[in-house]
């Protein structure tokens, strides 16, 4: 039996009060399919255009005498700093990657951060050390900032916002170059990133190996688009997992796109945290992994790049696309069953990132 | 007689508690000589870099086949609806004017929201509407953006922070191109944008014919550039106001300018705001406004193009750059005097943009 409220505040409904369908959530951040409605419902009715239309981590902006790509990423992970990584790295390696999957070269960052009146000069020297670092790693310079101080309780600690503008190389990387029989390359195990900052985050007494895998990719993404033309399409699964960039690889493919469980790279201590926190590691966010399209006839050479470099020595075959033009996602498990995979919902993973 | 408190726990130094010198305040966000300090203490020598260095309003960054600039900005402005504009007009105004005043035409600008949880979605919406009529005023497109939700208590409504790419022309505008005798233009009247905001936030219930001037001036500012080459630098005196724009300007000059109280257009409304809140005018942010130092024999053809454009009908001469060395600005007042003008310490004016 479900308990009365005696005091009757909490179900009295004040005609001021907003409707909860009305009010953006939590779960309209977790880059899930809640985020794309509210993209779809408040943000492209509004600014719709072909390059923002595209959707794709960074837009494509040609301009008389170079290609250029523009990208965006706010950052509000908490804890600000975790096993593996911090905000700082977070923030410029998401820039960088999101420009390099694009088939972009980063030739210049822009750093934005919003802090809260009170944070410690000491703790903030450090995040952007870290984000210097990163960027010193990446071989990026970051030419412009900005910074806004607001009040107590107004931020949680330090936002970071980064922006990147790159030069595309010829390559068109697009979801329509996708056909059937191209193969899905990841380049190492999944969900460390997202499962690090939970478990740091719910079970901060929790020991645990477990460590971000947050790293800058535009170093080894060059030496895959070097290695092979038959690299069609790229993504680095970040909110929303393997699980949101396949399903979403599907669906602007126009194609079938089916992962093999056995193949898809988990580290077991991300797996055993996953399996505490009731979490699919699919859906958690990777900040230092590619998914690759790639032509069956360019694997070997693909793999072979990939295998040389330090962040994706573990790379493999994770799935391929078929024909049926149904624009799902399934997953081929160990018993030989086959279950759809969607894009997640959103409510599990808020500020993963 | 300063009273003496009996409980002790506000002046007991707890070794736990940062001092107050180890924290960022909210004047470190004033866009004043705190910010400076905040800036050269903790971000230049961390990424420092030319095209970082310069601290102009965008960076260049010259790719093969193109010159182009980068800038970032994020905007806390509270209250989010104010006379005349609102957060999602402050943001494009903005990207588009830094880009504008360094002699750049917008391409492509990118805007990152981080939103509280429980925003309303028909107040998202309707700034949203905001910032994209100003990107049409603009003639800009927004081509990417990013979301991200914070709990309750985490942010103040929304944060806007909007990045811009843009194709610099041929023209170097910089301040090392200023000479002495060069004069100091301003397309209208100062002060409007921060006394409009403070106003609706410190006395809402104030009756005022106060409103911001926040408008993209890329269209003025290409008329300006069109009418004449004897432009040299130019600047929007948003943060620190035009005190902060003249003193950069004297400082990195290496020059003196002087600027001409008399000549210097403040609507009666505005300077009464002001002096109900105790504010100079000269301090106070403007989101409209452009500050052009011009060859004196290009002041008249520059003048008529400004009054030719609905941004600048009162466009005036407020002052010059003359030969001493000394790095400093002042002002002549309405009784024959010269004071100092110096960056504003940055403690009155915060969450203006």
């Amino acid at each position: 039996m479900k308990p009365t409220s005696t005091s009757g505040h909490g179900s009295a409904e004040s005609p001021r009060k907003p409707s909860p369908r009305s009010v953006v959530t939590l779960a309209h951040g977790g880059g899930g399919q809640l985020t794309d409605e509210l993209i779809a419902d408040l943000v492209l009715p509004r600014f719709g255009n072909d390059a923002l239309n595209d959707l794709l981590d960074a837009a494509s902006i040609d301009v008389p005498g170079a290609r250029l790509a523009l990208t965006i990423d706010g950052y509000v992970v908490q804890p600000l700093v975790f096993p593996g990584g911090d905000i700082g790295r977070l923030a410029i390696s998401g820039t960088v990657n999101d420009l390099a999957v694009s088939g972009a070269t980063p030739v210049g960052v822009a750093l934005s951060l919003i802090i809260a009146e009170g944070f410690e000069k000491r703790l903030l020297a450090a995040l952007l050390d870290s984000a210097a670092a990163t960027a010193r790693e990446a071989g990026v310079r970051i030419v412009t900032g900005d910074t806004k101080v607001v009040g107590r309780g107004q931020a949680d600690g330090v936002y970071m916002v980064t922006a990147g503008v790159g030069v595309r190389t010829a390559r068109r990387l697009h979801p329509d170059q996708v056909r059937a029989g191209d193969r899905i390359i990841i380049n190492g195990p999944i969900a460390d990133h997202g499962m690090a900052v939970m478990l740091a985050r719910e079970l901060p007494h929790v020991q645990s190996a477990l460590v971000s895998d947050a790293a800058p990719l535009n170093g080894l993404i060059t030496s895959m688009l070097d290695a092979s033309p038959g690299i069609v399409f790229m993504r680095d699964p970040t909110r929303g997992g393997i699980a949101g960039a396949c399903a979403d690889l599907a669906a602007r493919s126009g194609l079938h796109v089916s992962l093999i469980e056995e193949a898809i790279p988990v580290r077991r201590e991300t797996l055993h945290a996953a399996e505490m926190l009731g979490i699919d590691p699919l859906d958690v966010a990777n900040e230092g992994k590619v998914i690759a399209v790639v032509r069956p006839d360019a694997v070997d050479a693909v793999l072979s790049a990939m295998r040389a470099h330090p962040l994706a020595r573990d790379a493999v075959v994770i799935g391929d696309v078929e024909s049926e033009p149904d624009r799902l996602c399934d997953l081929r498990t160990r018993l030989g069953g086959r279950r759809v995979i969607q894009k997640p919902y959103g409510e599990q993973l808020s500020r993963i990132c």
